[in-house]
């Protein structure tokens, strides 16, 4: 074993992880702190400082050489700067300045959340040993990374692969993000589960009215939550095509939640790739689940140290 | 000077170029034959080693150390092949074996046109310098090529940056290539010309119904000429978009006879850029007319090989 680790962070809306990762992808030791609701630059800073001291408690701490950041977005890799949509006290934050402060210089490498999770798929997942890739998470959101020429496509902001706001219905609904009919607007969870319940479908007894439960009726016959998604495959369909036409990649990995509702995403996803993927050089693409779990924030921030240059 | 020149190859549905390219970009011989119209495989491939052969009668041919082919698309680089939409006697031909074997041995490099264009206008255009670029022809069709990390991206194949075959419109009209909502469904220039006409523009006494016709009525103020070149360039602000979103580039370069509309075109698309361009890393992106002329496709053919492996 490699004796050198990487001290990975995972950055979201809800919670702030950490762990010292080793050269084969294994968490060595791990810390966790709550995302503080509505808390200021500072009270969120101060949550990664505390996993970052955590971690520093350990003897292996002694052996971290860098430290890689996989972030919600967007993120400013030049800036070293992250501007996370659901971390409000985070706007244009210095983060990676922070980071490189409380661990005493070590240089460290910044990436949006969907470019770690694409790092840690090309790593270890589905797409090891893949020369283009698209990774996804369709989930409260979609984002994605890409794998381009068999290294990871970061970008020089940190942001490439962020297929939820492309845009697939140029006439469509407005999305959040400022554009129109974005993928994410049509294929996330919460839009599949609205469309369900706009066009008459209805939870059970339980209440459930997540796409998940939408996921459920499908799979039991539903005609409308049927629909549903296969109207968010469609978007996902267009949105993998354009990619893959735009770039070549052979490969697109769905993870998220909504990627967990198996052959009622899957099977119209690739009928509605035939429809949009028509040129001859896109028309083996194959579309598969992610492998990574729920680490795999944590293990692709150590990934992306190993491709990006530090900030 | 350098002593060293290659032989690059532009091929087209119309015309087959070559010329002997200095590594100053000058084109020292040139050849031309017409592309036999309908003609069989083999009798295109007499037209290129006619070009060839011309080439090879100059002097300057012993100077000669590779040769670079930018061709009508699909092409397949891997495979040596090429299947030009346009180009009937040619599918899955092995181009680059009959080259190869014209030439004596040379070692040649092939890229679809759009990449050649891309690769044209970062060596010497309005692409110089840059780090990461979108370049497109607005033509008949709408094809394009990617500079990414400062470098060409040809994709595995060859034909990465087929902007005009991404849907930005997935309910839309069927493309000719099977896909739906096609960039150049909606914005090249006989699909400008036929929504004009189909929404009750006339052409003047000349009997002009080009798009240039077109976009000289929209110069004019004709609200339906007007109205479908607003059209066009919010589907090319779509894809552009969807581009800079996905990889991150900084630049997006138009050419070709539907981008010689000028303002009428580029008003509007910068307009609509600020609709579908939404997030912080995008913002900045700038859309610039194209620099190079009518030997983009020879002077990208010859710069191409200096990016990308020989097949």
């Amino acid at each position: 074993m490699h004796t050198d680790l990487v001290a990975a962070l995972d950055i979201g809306g809800t919670k702030i992880a950490g762990a010292l990762v080793n050269s084969g992808g294994e968490l060595l030791v791990r810390a966790q702190r709550p995302t503080p609701p509505r808390g200021s630059g500072e009270q969120v800073m101060a949550a990664v400082e505390g996993v970052l001291d955590e971690l520093a408690a350990s003897t292996l701490w002694q052996s971290t050489r860098v430290v890689g950041i996989g972030s919600a977005g967007p993120v400013d890799a030049k800036a070293g700067t992250v501007s996370p949509v659901n971390i409000p006290g985070w706007r244009e934050y210095p983060l990676v300045r922070g980071v490189r402060d409380r661990t005493g210089g070590l240089p460290v490498t910044l990436v949006g959340d969907g470019v770690a999770m694409a790092a840690a798929e090309h790593w270890q997942g589905a797409a090891r040993g893949r020369t283009g890739a698209l990774c996804m998470v369709v989930s409260t959101g979609v984002g994605g990374g890409l794998v381009l020429g068999g290294e990871l496509h970061p970008g020089p902001s940190g942001n490439a692969g962020h297929i939820g706001h492309i845009s697939v219905d140029l006439d469509g609904d407005l999305c959040p993000c400022g554009g129109r009919g974005c993928v994410e607007r049509i294929a996330s969870g919460p839009n599949i589960a609205r469309r369900a319940l706009g066009d008459g479908w209805r939870p059970g007894p339980d209440g459930d009215a997540s796409a998940a439960a939408v996921a459920a009726a499908a799979r039991a016959g539903d005609p409308v939550a049927t629909a549903s998604f296969e109207r968010a495959a469609r978007a996902l369909a267009a949105g993998i095509a354009a990619t893959a036409t735009l770039v070549e990649i052979e490969l697109a990995v769905l993870g998220g939640g909504v990627a967990k509702a198996g052959e009622v995403l899957f099977a119209p996803l690739r009928r509605s790739l035939g429809e949009y993927a028509t040129l001859s050089f896109v028309r083996g693409l194959e579309v598969v689940p992610a492998q990574m779990g729920t680490d795999a924030g944590l293990i692709g921030a150590a990934a992306a140290c190993r491709d990006v240059e530090p900030g």
